[in-house]
């Protein structure tokens, strides 16, 4: 992780992926590009349907953000009635090895769980040692 | 990113680095395990100087979800006065992996500035030509 020389500054400001967390790992942006990845480019509708939970306002702005970011192409279709489709630009995909590498990560999500339920534990003996 | 088989899943719950996101990069998380990386095991207001823009409530709770998820280790030495210190575990330094393929894509901000500098030059056209 040693990727900055700048030691001095705020962590915050000298850490180098707090910039791609912003953009990749907003709230909603992961399924999307998750979706537009795996199911390759499709309309409004089709996304909608797929990130079950999100409400069309959101996927609105996301897209927008995404669009912007250069990391979704929007393309308009000036048909009757027009058509709007959506893909992941190769920028986009060029985030495939951050996202592998996360999903690779995601085996240690039963020693995370194990984590949880030790501390749990003991925080439990705590509260009952107290009463 | 073909990870999963489970494609009538909503990506939502399918997309398996999600969790991983959660746990990683909420809010303040990530520049707490960078620090503690960098700088090695620590105390609070030490950990509260580098982060200069967190309070010290929320960084209280993030340590201890942290420490909950297993990725951070908290020591209390009993002395006079009691002294307590964080540092990373051998679980959070699993995610160096993780960090490094995000600091690699970090290379690609420049063409996420370009593409929005695009957009926004784009944006005003369409706004022009409407008034």
């Amino acid at each position: 992780m040693k990727v900055t020389q700048n030691t001095d500054e705020a962590p915050e400001q000298a850490c180098p992926i707090a910039p791609v967390v912003d953009i990749v790992f907003s709230r909603w942006t992961t399924p999307i590009l998750w979706a537009l990845n795996e199911f390759g480019r499709q309309r409004f509708v089709e996304l909608e349907r797929r990130i079950t939970t999100i409400t069309p306002k959101v996927l609105t702005q996301r897209l927008r953000q995404l669009e912007r970011d250069g990391l979704v192409v929007r393309t308009y279709h000036a048909e009757v009635p027009p058509r709007v489709e959506y893909e992941i630009s190769e920028l986009g995909r060029s985030l495939s090895t951050v996202f592998a590498s996360l999903a690779e990560w995601s085996v240690n999500l039963a020693e995370v769980e194990r984590a949880r339920l030790a501390y749990d534990g003991r925080a439990a003996v705590r509260r009952s040692s107290r009463n």
